[in-house]
């Protein structure tokens, strides 16, 4: 295992990879929207402003077809760097790891067969409350099902996010919950005044320290959902929850309504531990006592400065990139250098046939 | 196995039983509409002409609730006898043999999470093609996809259904494509002439013998869905088609698009292959040389006349119950005795509490 870094409860990461290491895994793709991510400035996430909805569905086409049926391209940065679901994809495809794209509000449904937890889209958390605390508890039920029976089906399941503007309602929640968070982003300059203004502006409607009330007025659908699914899963499998900041969020949440901390692992790249703009590892061992699993996937050492650009602080994490890497190479055996060769192959056929 | 009885090739349903008794299996229940059920007299699959089309997502809502959400009580003919799904509820229940609900085509969404298959319902084969060339296109990949996704979980992929009015597709589709088939239902006394004149109308449109058109014309969603489940699930998994005659028409569908008749089996009750008004077995053994695994749930023991109709010709098959029931005895070891005590524990409950 000398492909990770462990932080938080090492001894039980330790055990966490020993108890995958000759399993199965299943990859869980949950896409959902914000409005939040329509503030200028927020979220690179798109080539444009129009585009961003189209974002969620477009990165679960591609992971699934290779290529995206909602837009003409993958999804990509406005200066044309793609999405980190070239990382996802290739990752589960060299190890053959099956997965499932789950609809938890998504502005916009993907073109493949999806499960669908019947939820809509999040207001944006500058102007008014996200949702209801109805829709909350709809959604904490809904993952909480849907969880269920994908564990029961692997001994692992990863759990990887897209939602756009998803870092600014983390941060929301993990500060509305008591955490001292910093949030990192797919902006290598992470507009944190910007963020910091919204946060503010959005907490001074927190009236309440229930849990469902905060994630109503300040979080996203992602949060209650994933940590529904994070509740139910952890009691019956191993679950790897694939992101960084946002995942923080799902967890603190997961801890008001319950979890398996022992099954419980977040797994993502070092991009992501590494990133002093942030305090990834301390947060999360701040909220839970368990392990957090990071691989440095080597794209500093990529031809190609698309692929090179994750490295440097673009888009660091998302689409469950660092946790499927984490399981591919546990089922695979390889390491960074014979990731890297499939991830610049993967690029080549992208950047050729587009 | 002295629970089952084999019939078509015998030698391969030995070994298909062998190649899953000890594991996993997964159970997803495909739920549909077609409009031609609406034919007054055509289904009982429902207390009335207005609740049919409630049928499907409430058998789902049961399997995985217990209770109906869509409706205020279980699925059951005008004068109350059950869904077969309380066969199929017990069965997965009391082996732990996880489920998915699919909706392919069901005109009312259930209230739960599900697979959408983003199809729409079929036309009344009577009157008018049950759907377009390109809608079976559609259904054929998606079944493909999820089909791969499912199987690649489990050691056997279970496919049931709910499609009021079935049966009567099924025999228009059989029919169309060569083969001399008696279609069961879940009238005792079977409207053998109505269904005949529907589909004698229906085969007078049928002007071509591609298979896609066939079923695009006298055909309903489930049956091009499903065989595309088979069709890819069978190429890595073993795969158990629970039902009757319209899985056979599945089978005779999924003969022309390509499947792995190796790894595929039918899974029904000996209410259907003991029906002398169908030809059940011979109508297997003609399409393809697979095996055909049926149990005697034992329900003519039962102390209640809901479950001894069961027996005795009412919905002798339906919401995979036949399949759901040979893989959990399988899994538990329970014999027909064992499985019907659980059954009458079950009715109890619904029949006290609603």
């Amino acid at each position: 295992m000398e492909n990770f870094e462990l932080f938080g409860n090492i001894e039980q990461g330790k055990n966490f990879l020993d108890s995958i290491k000759n399993g199965q895994f299943l990859f869980s793709f949950v896409i959902s929207y914000t409005e939040t991510c329509e503030i200028p400035g927020i979220t690179f996430a798109g080539a444009d402003k129009d585009s961003i909805q189209f974002t969620p569905p477009a990165d679960a086409e591609y992971l699934h077809y290779g290529y995206c049926k909602t837009i003409d391209k993958i999804p990509m940065t406005p200066d044309g760097k793609p999405t980190p679901g070239l990382l996802t994809k290739t990752a589960l495809e060299s190890a053959s790891i099956p997965h499932f794209t789950i609809n938890a509000g998504s502005k916009i449904p993907p073109q493949l067969p999806f499960f669908d937890a019947s939820m809509t889209y999040g207001k944006n958390i500058l102007n008014q409350d996200a949702m209801t605390d109805s829709q909350i508890s709809h959604a904490v039920d809904y993952g909480r099902i849907i969880g269920r029976s994908m564990a029961s089906l692997t001994d692992c399941l990863v759990i990887g996010e897209s939602i756009p503007g998803g870092t600014t309602t983390a941060l929301a929640v993990l500060r509305a919950l008591g955490y001292d968070a910093k949030v990192s982003s797919s902006i290598p300059n992470n507009p944190v005044e910007l963020k910091n203004q919204i946060v503010s502006s959005a907490l001074k409607r927190v009236d309440s320290d229930h849990p469902y009330s905060i994630v109503a007025k300040v979080g996203d659908p992602m949060i209650p959902f994933v940590a529904g699914m994070l509740s139910s899963a952890s009691s019956v499998s191993n679950v790897m929850l694939a992101g960084g900041t946002q995942m923080a969020a799902v967890l603190a949440f997961a801890s008001k309504i319950g979890f398996n901390p022992e099954n419980t692992a977040i797994g993502t790249t070092t991009y992501i531990t590494g990133d002093t703009s942030a305090n990834f590892t301390s947060l999360v061992k701040e909220i839970a006592d368990i392990p957090a699993i990071a691989v440095n996937p080597g794209l500093e050492n990529s031809q190609y400065s698309g692929l090179k650009a994750f490295s440097q602080g673009f888009a660091k994490e998302g689409v469950g990139a660092g946790g499927s890497i984490i399981s591919s190479m546990i089922k695979t055996g390889n390491d960074s250098s014979k990731f890297l060769t499939i991830a610049e192959k993967e690029y080549r056929r992208l950047f050729t046939s587009l």
